[in-house]
């Protein structure tokens, strides 16, 4: 339904929506991407051994659909096991992957020795999270050595149509040199 | 570690907070639910049906254990399904769990057609997500027809000692007369 | 430094960014409105003399600089009386634009008859609001007949470059038929 | 309306809640504090005199209430160059000096050669700010080397009566050895 082109190191970044006719006139909005350079080469690897460890997105059934510096996609089907009281994906269930998708986005500019905590997020719930599949993308808007600020959308997807269904903001916290915490 | 009194229809309510000497100094909130009147007398079996109804709580673990007027209190056990990198609780698995406590706490108060459906919630993660039991606690700060904002608090507890890990604002809505929405 | 065209009725959305490269490498996010239909005519008028009845906004310095559907841009310059202790603008001063941007952009979208009232707002603050003016973007995300969700971006401006000091999502209520809330 | 005794370094701390019985059974929360220690003696000193240098405290007519460790209380008079478009209190100037107690609050915490910084804040406006005075308590929920979390709530008084109209909560950073943010 849309397409960013990230292009890295030039000077105009060209962003095309081609919006559903169906859609009703509906708002888009685009998070275009600036690139940021990884203090890390090996982000992605990092941020993937760091997926793997959370038993949540396991238990979510969730897949890093993509891993940028700065911005990460995590996907995910609609599940019984996850739905509120009206067959809705529970907000909650949103939220922790989209907060993941944030928090992998900050941790993918972070230095090597970096963990990453959550401090807060907020998230708005746009529509009821119906649909069959869920794309959650989580963006840098400012990171900082010890705060980044994240950004993330979820979209629900029904037979390949995507619907803006949740916003949310978060601020991540870069922690170095506490037991325990090293991704 | 702390006992709050719910006294109904009198004036005074007296809150003590047994400060544990072992907690070096930290803050305890605690929140002091004048109460509510309740617009549905079955407003309890409401909340527990709907609660069934949630397969995300079914893969919490999590347990209803209180349902006032106004003040839900849902508990779980640490999982390893459930956790983050560190092995911690997921923010958005605490969030969930809170966030439903918070919902409850509003829909205990709605009528009995209504259902209820989150608009935002704001977590802030004070401490890591350690310890053996969660006990989650939405409280509802100021009823409304048709907006209702409550607020949680996310408790670890391990060998009996409670730590308050999470703070939440919440925004819900009534909504009646909408097809797959009754609870 | 950046310009967004809007394009009405039209399939796709172009976005110009052009990134200064002095701004060393930081992210900027853009937001692309596809326009939304006003549910009335007299849009603009009426969030033009609600704007003047807002004694705030005069004691901020503030004016409208630009009001279409779903999106309202406000403008002040950096004034001693607007500060906090280090002589950047005060946070809540920021805010205090910035969610006059996000309601006028909700309001712009409600009927004649509707007034519009903050629910709740989060504020994300990136940098210190250092310059000489400022610029806050208020843009609808999801409008609806009750409950409208906006987003903001604040923006310092000095010598002519503009720098993205703060972000907002905030939720707005339209009201209708309450006494002394008609705008 | 309620008075809360702080007592430090006992091991019971008693609120006593009065509750209006014209307030029609509405919700009153109660932020109990258990003290803290502050790291610099002259914690109030240095509030203090930071409080004077906000020129936007000025614009608000505010003054502070009470100082106290973790604790900080400020009150304005209602003006009509503080209101939105139907004369109560803008939103963005309840934050504002809301946003100001939480701030001083995690500041009277700090160390003595640490400015503070508001990271992120969200407030929940639950009642139009309607009143003759209004009243911001801001409170420390859990202190940190770097990051501290406040909550806030805001009060119109109107012939002594208080009503609860807001609520905050806030992330606060501690600044050390940054030119400029010494307060």
């Amino acid at each position: 339904m849309f397409s960013v082109a990230l292009a890295r190191g030039i000077i105009d970044v060209y962003v095309n929506v081609n919006v559903n006719p169906r859609s009703g006139g509906n708002a888009k909005f685009n998070m275009t991407l600036i690139p940021f350079e990884p203090k890390d080469a090996a982000y992605a690897e990092r941020v993937r051994a760091s997926f793997e460890l959370q038993g949540a997105m396991k238990t979510l059934g969730a897949s890093l659909a993509g891993v940028e510096p700065g911005q990460v996609v995590i996907e995910l089907p609609w599940a019984q096991s996850l739905t509120q009281q009206h067959g809705f994906l529970h907000a909650g269930m949103v939220a922790a992957a989209l907060d993941s998708a944030c928090g992998y986005a900050a941790f993918s500019l972070m230095p090597a020795d970096a963990g990453v905590l959550t401090i807060e997020y907020k998230i708005n719930l746009l529509a009821p999270a119906q649909g069959q599949r869920f794309r959650m993308v989580g963006q840098v808007v400012k990171p900082g050595r010890t705060v980044t600020v994240a950004e993330g959308r979820a979209y629900a997807i029904t037979d390949g149509r995507e619907k803006l269904i949740a916003t949310m903001s978060a601020t991540l916290m870069a922690v170095t040199g506490r037991e325990g915490i090293r991704n």
